[in-house]
């Protein structure tokens, strides 16, 4: 099942985006290349502004047990109605999520950082956990959106990563139950302000500062079954047409599972909740020495889970 | 004006925090030493259920314009049919904020656990930048709860912080508009697992593993028109009655206004966001290299803020 929430304009997308709690998005399902909706749908099954759901409409409806009845019905829909992707106003594929912990997970990539810091070994710890920090959950935006980077940010980033979204609330996880609870997978674009995280980093505090103002995720959370080997799933970014990202998942060292154990040690992860791998070999302007200008725009491309393509500029600021 | 969420019972309390948005608790308004509630009262002028308000309802009630008839109205209640707080069970004085950001801005605290890493200087870009790192929002405690840590932790330890909580939307924020989007002030215990912080700082992606489980918050949020002077605010700690922690907000380097300045930057902030201080110098066991066991009760005591009392265990797990 390949999931969506989204608009029927730009405005109205916009004006949902800057609330807590969204309350306009429409849920749809891909049917044979249509998106059709399903939202009123799933509101006869149950109440969707419960605000136990609101927002992350998606992952319950794909994992939650409640849901069943409403699968089913689903699952017999055709494509009858259906709206053409190019013609609806993506939001990200889970709508303020509860919780959003991005990862660090790929060799390649920590290897590559290091060096250019001078340092040619990785801290053995790297390899005992999966390291994790805590990213902005309110602060998605969606396929075909726009991402605004801090005032005057001079070194403007991507980050290429598979997202894994969970369906079912979980706490003190084993690698089994926790491969039970992720629901399925997406595309997260980890937009990084360079100029601002290095500045941060020193400080021992973690890369947030440099990455709390957007991540775009989407356009489909892509349940799990439609993924035959989530190792084989080719990660590729494109700036402005040209490649500049080509990894793999399987390159990873620590697994989804093994992310959910360790984030989720006496804390609940909630349904809807977005686990980001980190960034993939070759996946960011830095680890190339190339950046983004204002206007630049960033397609992801990744087996089996569509694309996703964001421009980037800076925060214009209110008079 | 003090505000609580609070219930009648811990059964309630403990149901309502293992959902992702808590639906049950009263909203408290502290008159004359007695909790008088205002739920229903709220109720007539906004519904409270919106997912909008739902779970950070103090800070909205407190902050929002459009809650103006309601503070009218409590401020000239009496503390008939009040509760004494003694009875009720506190919830975090902010249910579900939609964002928490630890600071780290005294310079003491900073220069003592650096010292213990053999290192006598603090970096330049700690002066320069009030550094954060994202922690869990959706683990708040409130007064007179046990805090879990994870299983197997060997150090554990508490941090005596003042909180600010955001009062109405933010984004871009100056010093001057970030002062007036302040609401008002709690005490918050960011309760730490040291053993598995310190396994996770080399990696560069901050504290948060070691800080996910739990933080206490409360157990009044106090609006800022109470406190005459923010700098005169003795922060105190006590664990098991024995004084570990005696600090002011006064020796603050970075003050919350800069602090919501920073991380406001291309992101908003929403009604009943929290942001921590960061220690106060002597403010965690670390500092004296003293830690918590199982039972212990840690106490903090600010002035014009009242008390925070939370006993620490280790995680049960589920069989």
């Amino acid at each position: 099942m390949k999931l969506c929430q989204y608009y029927h304009s730009a405005d109205e997308r916009s004006a949902d985006l800057k609330r807590r709690v969204p309350v306009h998005a429409r849920l749809g399902v891909l049917i044979a290349g249509k998106i059709v909706d399903v939202t009123d749908k799933a509101r006869k099954h149950h109440d969707i502004h419960d605000p136990q759901f609101a927002g992350v409409l998606t992952a319950a409806v794909a994992g939650l047990p409640e849901w069943g009845a409403f699968r089913k019905e689903i699952a017999s829909l055709d494509r009858e109605g259906g709206l053409d992707p190019k013609n609806v106003f993506f939001g990200p594929c889970v709508l303020r999520p509860s919780q959003y912990m991005d990862f660090y997970a790929f060799e390649q990539h920590v290897m590559t950082m290091r060096k250019q810091r001078g340092l040619d070994f990785i801290v053995p710890e790297w390899y005992e956990i999966p390291a994790y920090y805590n990213s902005n959950a309110t602060s998605f935006l969606g396929h075909g959106m726009t991402a605004h980077f801090p005032q005057g940010e001079e070194r403007m980033d991507y980050e290429c990563e598979l997202a894994c979204i969970i369906g079912r609330p979980i706490r003190n996880a084993t690698v089994e139950s926790a491969r039970e609870a992720i629901l399925g997978y997406t595309i997260l674009n980890d937009l990084s302000a360079r100029a601002r995280q290095t500045k941060a980093m020193p400080i021992n505090m973690g890369p947030a500062p440099g990455k709390d103002f957007a991540s775009a995720l989407g356009p489909y959370l892509v349940t799990k079954d439609e993924i035959a080997n989530l190792d084989d799933v080719g990660m590729r970014a494109y700036v402005n047409g040209e490649q500049w990202t080509d990894g793999k998942y399987g390159t990873v060292k620590h697994r989804f599972e093994a992310m959910v154990a360790f984030a989720s040690a006496a804390r609940t992860l909630f349904p809807g909740d977005v686990l980001g791998s980190g960034t993939v070999g070759t996946g960011c302007g830095a680890e190339l020495k190339k950046f983004l200008k204002p206007g630049d725009v960033v397609r992801m491309e990744f087996d089996g889970l569509g694309e996703l393509e964001n421009k980037v500029d800076h925060e214009r600021m209110a008079k």
